[in-house]
Parts: structure tokens; C-alpha cells; sequence
């Protein structure tokens, strides 16, 4: 099955009728639709399933044992199938299906690898249903413990411990045989384009993390409350959300509120809570710390003069990500592919951390937009980045 | 049973074990027990209960019939029982029970009306369900068109035609028999407070209306997307939400944005979509227009310094209501209650748009607070309360 096949296979699993976009949340129909066409796939090239505890899923193509021959650990290639709340296409699937081509493609040229090469396909990588993103590689490499997330809660309030067990990140793991990580990813800014490249290499990830504002003020009846005997957290909230775009705008930096809770929600009434999520991310960890202590400062400057409380909970903060640059260089050597920075949290970046030697691969997006339903790749670079993988994993194998 | 009885009854039912607050929305299990409550509230004193078709309640004592009397349509009170999400104990039931309670006051003293004597509970008054304030007394008395409500639908999806069949508003409906009405109400500010006045009448209602602002920009990822390539609604709402409070703060009106939602709503995305709910009162038609137009002209200049678009639908516009002077004066000739506007809707204030002179009562709330957990009459205000309507209802009948 061709690249091109693969993709119109995965084109209506999720895809919402009236946007255009993909609803693949995990545990969800659409995204265990999608395991199963991996599981399928995987079969059909004669790989090995491993599945952990909680989904986590990796297909092995393991060489014939060669007597003598030092076993070393395997390459693992690959991303994931779930998406943002009426997210696009690409943003995960498109580094699945061009981890099976790359396969696919290594075979027809002959190469006999020296060691397993694995297609890894971690679950909740978004986090748009338990709130953590990079769940699966998280708990899979052990950079989070199980005891510290069973209790998450999706919008509905299951908790994650309702619909899975815990995996295993030990020798019974998916990344006990996992050497390092190289993850191909659609681009989800306009470096490439900038570039005139279809392909690119990641330096690193931004530092980056979600921070929830709890705003407290004083329920009242919308008409009859004197605008001055009022202490309403909506208002706290709008200063805040205006306040993080220019500090973040004015520093080069990200901030960015897409989500939020009004309590009780009722149009006639002053609300008594807002709850509102940041996503915050800047080029070193000590500028993203000064940005959301800025935010923060004004946020609670504001509280004081509306009457109302502020509360601010980081819910998780990712540290800056360098990628291996021994293993850039291997991939680089064979095309002058070039190399940015990246804002975008992913699953190599946790498993960079986790001491896995990693990499990525960016195929370009004309553009830039992502976690939208008009996220786009143009076929050609697609192809080009699954020749780009399989170069790559000819350099590590 | 005494008011207090009553009130002790009522005081458990819808109410949230974590806020004190009560959820008491049409057609959901706590509002039928109110109903339920109110019918055998009315067969324990001989009262002859009628229902329309979506459950608006009305209570008769009806006068034995007089040989040779011009019967004359009767004198209804009572109030609702529905409430917020999230809301107090005293905004609508405080009406129905101090109806009940002034009907055994009156027969305690001995009084043989001349007219028939009703208590109505009229449903979805908040319309925190359908979004419809007032809902029942609109459709009773022929304010709405069944056609242009029945496919209103609530947070879950559900039509209004769903759960309801159309109230008859004619010969058939619970209005036929009404002349002129009365409601008492909780006060919802503390205008009682500064006279030092246990009881107050109505003069008006301000005009008042919800509308709805769309505005629309392009979901990006939150990380890579630089701040200056978005088009990003949050902003152009936060801007919106603030211009208001300002507006209505300096023309001395109100302005209240309680309830909004986000497309896609993932922390990691920037927003295509935000929609929300403006509430806005003035002391005018005239200056309500000018307060709505002031908003939506600052909404609209931000939307093009955002990149996003902007749209406004005038869900509900109420125009000002005066009361009935005649029937106020003759409820004053009792005592020197004070005669105050209000800003909230009323039932009271459709009756009297339709054409059925209508009055209202007001019972001191010693903080202003309503439509909040913290709302609060204190006892020996209720009963005033229940005095004064037992004389209104005394001059009336």
C-alpha cells in the first residue's frame, strides 16, 4: 500500500462533516478506528505488534539474528494518531504513515538493518482529553508517574485510571528495546516555506507549559447590580487574555488563552468564577518564566482593582529540549536539510529527556497553520519527507 | 402549613451540596418536584388547579357564584419557581409562597372575594434552559409565537418542542381568566436598603436585552503560530468584554458578559470561534439602543485591528414596561410603601405588555445580591411581604 493510499485509508476516520477537521480523541471511536488500521498495517508488512497497558502501540522490524553480531539497541521511528479538538490531517498521522512508507522503501532498496527499527505510535500525545500532552510517552519513558496522573479528568470527569491501566515503562515497556528516536512531523509554522525546503531538521523545542487562572468574584444578577457594586471575574479574565498577547507579542514570544470555564454561565448573571487556560512557550526557560511572572503581575494588579481573587496553577511546564546533534549530523550528512527551532511540544522531546538520543524531521507547510482544520502538506513534500526518513533511518541502521 | 413551613419544604430541592446554590431548571427532576410540591400545596386549600400544555400552573379560589353579580375577571398573583444555574432561593419561589400564604391570610380575616383570586407559577422565567426570559408567560399570553420558539434549543441539543407541546394563549389558556396581576418578587438591589423600607413597589422594568456576539477568526497551533500571523477572536471578545463594562459604567446603565463559548476550546489552539452572551439594560429604549451600538462599534473596530470578524443578533430586546398606575395607587392607599424602577424582567412586566394591568411588590434584600447562592431576604421582611400582598390583593378583590 503506497504512502498515497495509506492517507485516503485514514482521510474520513474523526473528520467532522460540517469543519472539515478531526476529532480523534483518545479512547474515542475515531482514534481506536485508527489503532486498528495500525495494528492492520503492521500485519501486513510482517511487523511485530507491541501494545502496551494503555495503547501505546510499536510495530518491529526486527533483522534475522547474525551470529557473533553485538545486538544494539533499536531506531524507533513514528508519532501519533490522535488530534486536537477539530485539528488537521497531518499533525501526527502524517509521521505514522511516513514511518510505514519509509519502511516500505528501505525494503525496496534492499537495506537489511543491523538492528530493530520500530514504527511507535504514542497515545494522547495532544492532551485535548486528560489535559497532559505527550501522556503516552510520557508514562511509557517513565518521565511521569502513574500515581501522579491516574486521577486526571476528562470534560466529562472520567478519570484516566477509569479507562486505562497503568503501562509499564520498564523492561516490559514499548522503549525497552529503543536505542533512539528519530519523528517525522508535518512543519507548524512557516520556517520552510521561508526556506524554499520541503524538509527540515529540529535544533530543539521551546520551553513550554499550561498554566490554569482561576478568577473568583461574586455571582449577581446581571440587571439589577450597579456596575460599581460589582466583583466580576469576567473582567479580571479579559485584562489578563489582552495582557498575555502583548507581553508574549512584545518579547517574541507565545501566549496564547484557547480554552475557559464561566461559572454559572448564565447569560443574565455577573459570573462567580472564570477559569482559564495559558499556553505559554519561549526561546529559553528563563523568558518564559519572566513572561508568565508578567502576566501574572498584571493579572493579580487587575484582581485588586475588580474586587475579585486570582489563583495561578502551573499544570505542567516542559523545560527547553535540545535534540542530539550527533544524530542531526548523521541525517544531515547526506542532504543539507535545514535546522530551526521548534515551539510545538512532541513526543521525541520527551523521550530526548528521557535519554534517548533523538531527532525530528519537518515536512513543510505552505501555511504554517496547524490544530486547524486547513492544516495542509502538499503531497510531493510528503513523499519527499517519507525519502528523507528512510535516508535517515539507512544513516542509523 | 405557615410560610415558614412552606419555605422549610422548598429549601432542599434543586439545591447544590457544594455552593448553596440552586439548580432548578424547567423540565429537569427538581423543577416537576416544585411543580408537584405547588399542586398539593393548592388541593390541601381547596384550590382548583389548571395547566396549559407546557405546565404554566395556575391556583383558583373562585367566590361562590352571587345571584345577579357581574362577574368580572379575576385578580391573578404568584410569581416562579424555576431559577439560575446556580441561583438563589428567594428570586420566583418567594412569590408562590408568599401568594399561598397572603390567600390564608386573607381567609384568616375573613374575607369573601368578589372576584376570582389566582396564584400562577409560570415556567422557564430565567430561561436559563431555552434562552428565552420568561418563556411561559410570553407563550400564555400570546407575546411569542409557539412558531418562533418551538426550535430554541438548550445547551444538550434538545428543542424546546422536544420536551413541551404549545400552550393554548386564548379562551383555553391560564390568562382567560385573569384581569389585572400582581407579583411579588425578592429585591434584587438594595434600593429598600437605603429607604429602610421592608416592602416597595414597582414603577417600570428598564428595557432590557441579550445579545449575541459572534465573533470569528482562524484556529492555529498555539505554539508555532507567531503572535503577529493570528487571527485570533479571544482577543477581539476581551477587548469587547472590557469596552462594555466601561460603557455601562459611565452612562450609569449595565452590561454583563456571563456566558460564552470557545471553538475549538483545546488549551494548545488558538480559537476560531468565540460567542458570547451580552446582557444590557438602560433607563431608556433610547439609551439601551445607544449602549448596544456603543459596544458594537468598539467590538467591530478591534475585530479589524484582530484580523477577525465580527457578528451581532439581538436574541431578545424587551422595550421599557410601566406599570399600572392605578392598580400601584390603590396598593399604596394601604401604606407608604416606596415606588422604585427595577432593572430585572419580570413576568409581571409581559402581563402587562399584553395588556393585563399589572403591579409589583418588592421584599428587601439586605445585600442587593441575586442570582447567587448568596441571595437573602431576612424572615420578618417575607412576612411583611406577605402582608402587604394579602392587603393588595384585599383592595383588589
Amino acid at each position: 500500500m503506497t504512502f498515497e493510499e495509506m492517507w485516503r485509508d485514514l482521510a474520513p476516520i474523526g473528520r467532522s462533516g460540517s469543519s472539515g477537521g478531526y476529532f480523534r480523541q483518545p479512547w474515542d471511536s475515531a482514534e481506536e478506528e485508527l489503532r486498528a488500521w495500525f495494528a492492520e498495517q503492521a500485519a501486513a508488512r510482517g511487523l511485530t505488534l507491541q501494545t502496551d497497558a494503555m495503547g501505546n502501540q510499536v510495530a518491529w522490524w526486527r533483522p534475522e539474528p547474525v551470529p557473533g553480531r553485538v545486538e544494539i539497541l533499536g531506531v524507533l521511528t513514528g508519532s501519533h494518531l490522535d488530534s486536537v479538538l477539530d485539528g488537521g490531517a497531518y499533525d501526527g498521522p502524517l509521521g505514522v504513515v511516513s514511518a510505514l512508507a519509509a519502511i516500505d522503501l528501505l525494503r525496496e532498496r534492499g537495506v537489511e538493518p543491523g538492528r530493530a527499527v520500530g514504527v511507535g505510535v504514542f497515545r494522547e500525545e495532544e492532551g485535548s482529553r486528560f489535559g497532559l500532552a505527550c501522556l503516552g510517552s510520557r508514562l511509557a519513558s517513565g518521565s511521569v508517574a502513574w500515581s501522579d496522573v491516574e486521577g486526571l479528568r476528562d470534560r466529562n470527569g472520567v478519570a484516566l485510571g477509569d479507562v486505562t491501566a497503568a503501562p509499564d515503562a520498564g523492561a516490559g515497556g514499548v522503549l525497552a528495546e529503543v536505542g533512539c528516536f528519530v519523528e517525522l512531523h508535518v512543519e507548524q509554522g512557516r520556517a520552510l516555506v521561508d526556506r524554499d525546503a520541503p524538509v527540515g531538521l529540529a535544533s530543539g523545542i521551546w520551553p513550554h507549559g499550561r498554566y490554569r487562572f482561576d478568577f473568583a468574584g461574586r455571582a449577581d444578577h446581571a440587571g439589577t447590580t450597579r456596575m460599581e457594586d460589582r466583583a466580576d471575574p469576567m473582567l479580571t479574565y479579559a485584562m489578563t487574555a489582552l495582557a498575555a498577547n502583548k507581553q508574549a507579542r512584545l518579547s517574541g514570544q507565545r501566549a496564547t488563552f484557547g480554552r475557559l470555564e464561566v461559572a454559572p454561565g448564565s447569560t443574565n448573571a455577573v459570573p462567580s468564577r472564570v477559569s482559564a487556560w495559558l499556553d505559554a512557550r519561549a526561546d529559553s526557560d528563563a523568558s518564559l518564566e519572566a513572561l508568565v511572572a508578567a502576566i501574572e503581575k498584571q493579572a493579580s494588579e487587575r484582581a485588586d482593582r475588580d474586587g475579585t481573587t486570582m489563583e495561578l496553577t502551573a499544570e505542567s511546564v516542559s523545560g527547553a529540549v535540545e535534540f542530539s546533534k550527533d544524530l542531526t549530523d548523521r541525517i544531515r550528512a547526506h542532504s543539507a536539510w535545514p535546522v530551526l527551532p521548534t515551539q510545538a511540544g512532541h513526543d521525541a522531546g520527551i523521550l530526548a529527556a528521557a535519554g534517548h538520543p533523538s531527532a525530528m524531521l519537518f515536512v513543510r507547510n505552505p501555511t504554517g497553520v496547524s490544530h486547524s482544520p486547513d492544516e495542509h502538506a502538499e503531497m510531493a513534500d510528503c513523499i519527499a519527507g517519507v525519502e528523507a526518513l528512510a535516508d535517515a533511518l539507512s544513516e542509523l541502521v
